[in-house]
């Protein structure tokens, strides 16, 4: 049996109670090390909490070698604990659908992820349109297609919640050339170089689009979600590139139309509250 | 202070074990009952497993006398809970903005809603574009704008959530005409319902629209989410439209264009394998 647990945004004790109790029965537990951080829990509280040896899965052993999981999956029970929801911003379809293929049953045991808990930002849910990933910008590789995204969605009216790159366990260009697996320093993508490489990305949209979204766009900037760090600031594109966010995570809202409950919650996160329409 | 706390969606062991600490240490602690239904659990159980006396607080309640839950949290614990996630499906923005609004200190225990928790159909969250409700017709009352956004969201390849009406403690315009304040039997819509609804509604529509949208359309019928006794569906709305799902609480996507991963995991639940597409 294969189990799929959420261990939520912030800490240790946001696992639900029926995960930890079928983390707490299971033979071998494995944490997804590579998409996400636990922000204020390492891994030995982890399993202080649980009583339970945890065995790091980086993205080489889920993506390649998964069978290391399932293995004993099939006459023993697993759980594959994973940052946030299991099925949320990186998904884990592959490894139950191998899981399947093999006949080992699976559970999914839910949590928050950053996909419902960004309503903390007073943007209400049913008002955002589809997600977009940020990616970090190479010298030669600039990609700018998640800003056509953005601009369709506010265009609409609806937010859009961006998800900001992570780089972990990468190997530079020049050790892989010279066959060498030394990985760079992890990177995460901070609020500020997001809305740099949107605005910067504006630069070759035209007139009307850069109506739609440009430095005097509202948005809201969110570090460490669901954690006791959490910050929030809201504020024009403008405004919020200048802000410190401190340590990862870090994801954005780009603000579509405002509802008036929206604009007083925002309010409350504002640097500049007159920057805030009132409705 | 004033606790917002996510219980999940399935059971009473669905709350976090943060949520869990928090209610045992609260001095008094309400349940929303009037959008959501706990599926398995009754609030004996929820009792039982808190050690605490639950109040229960209709909608009246939480909107109206919100004060009822207010004034205590001005000098002493106090636990909201609510079933999902505090800012999910429903959104709590109001009692916290009155909150805030008092002074009073407040934090938010997310955890799985429906909105994260549809990513187990295999369709990928960041596949969704917004979320539609889609209300109970009354005789005379049929409102379509549903139709339109998700025909909109369809069109650009967007799989689409479905939330579909409760009417809890409803009074008919009968009684009310009488001032009396007599409760109609809660109602909670089926997907059946639901698809019957959008199906009808389409005969409205221009040609091109029906194209994007029809009983040919693939959809995934969802009940009980989160619990033991999850139901999935998948087919077309046609095939769907004369399942049997059981009891509530009934949701429905919409899909939109199909990405290989998420083909292979609907069609194991599909009712027949051969209308899911093999990408």
């Amino acid at each position: 049996m294969l189990y799929l647990i959420g261990l939520g945004l912030g800490d240790v004790d946001d696992i639900t109670v029926k995960g930890l109790k079928i983390v707490q029965s299971c033979d071998r537990v494995f944490l997804e090390a590579y998409t996400s951080l636990l922000i204020s829990s390492g891994v030995e509280s982890l399993e202080a909490e649980y009583g339970k040896t945890i065995e790091l899965a980086d993205r080489e052993l889920v993506e390649s070698s998964a069978n290391t999981i399932l293995d004993p999956a099939v006459d023993s029970n697993v759980a594959f604990l994973v940052v946030g929801d299991p099925l949320g911003a990186t998904t884990h379809t592959d490894i139950i659908l191998r899981a399947i293929e093999r006949g080992i049953t699976y559970e999914v045991i839910h949590n928050a992820s950053i996909m419902n808990s960004i309503a903390s930002t007073g943007l209400q849910l049913y008002n955002f349109g589809e997600t977009v990933s940020v990616c970090f910008w190479e010298e030669n590789w600039k990609p700018t297609s998640f800003v056509d995204k953005i601009i369709n969605n506010v265009k609409r009216g609806l937010h859009v919640l961006c998800l900001l790159d992570i780089k972990v366990k990468e190997i530079s260009w020049e050790h892989m050339a010279k066959g060498r697996k030394v990985y760079e320093p992890p990177r995460y993508m901070s609020v500020n170089i997001a809305i740099q490489q949107i605005l910067e990305s504006m630069k070759e949209q035209d007139e009307d689009e850069r109506k739609v979204l440009n430095k005097d766009t509202l948005c809201i900037g969110v570090a460490r979600l669901g954690s006791k760090e959490q910050t929030l600031k809201a504020g024009t594109l403008g405004t919020i590139s200048s802000e410190v966010f401190g340590e990862p995570l870090h994801s954005l809202c780009i603000v579509g139309n405002l509802h008036e409950l929206e604009a007083d919650m925002l309010r409350h996160f504002a640097v500049n509250k007159d920057e805030i329409p009132v409705l």
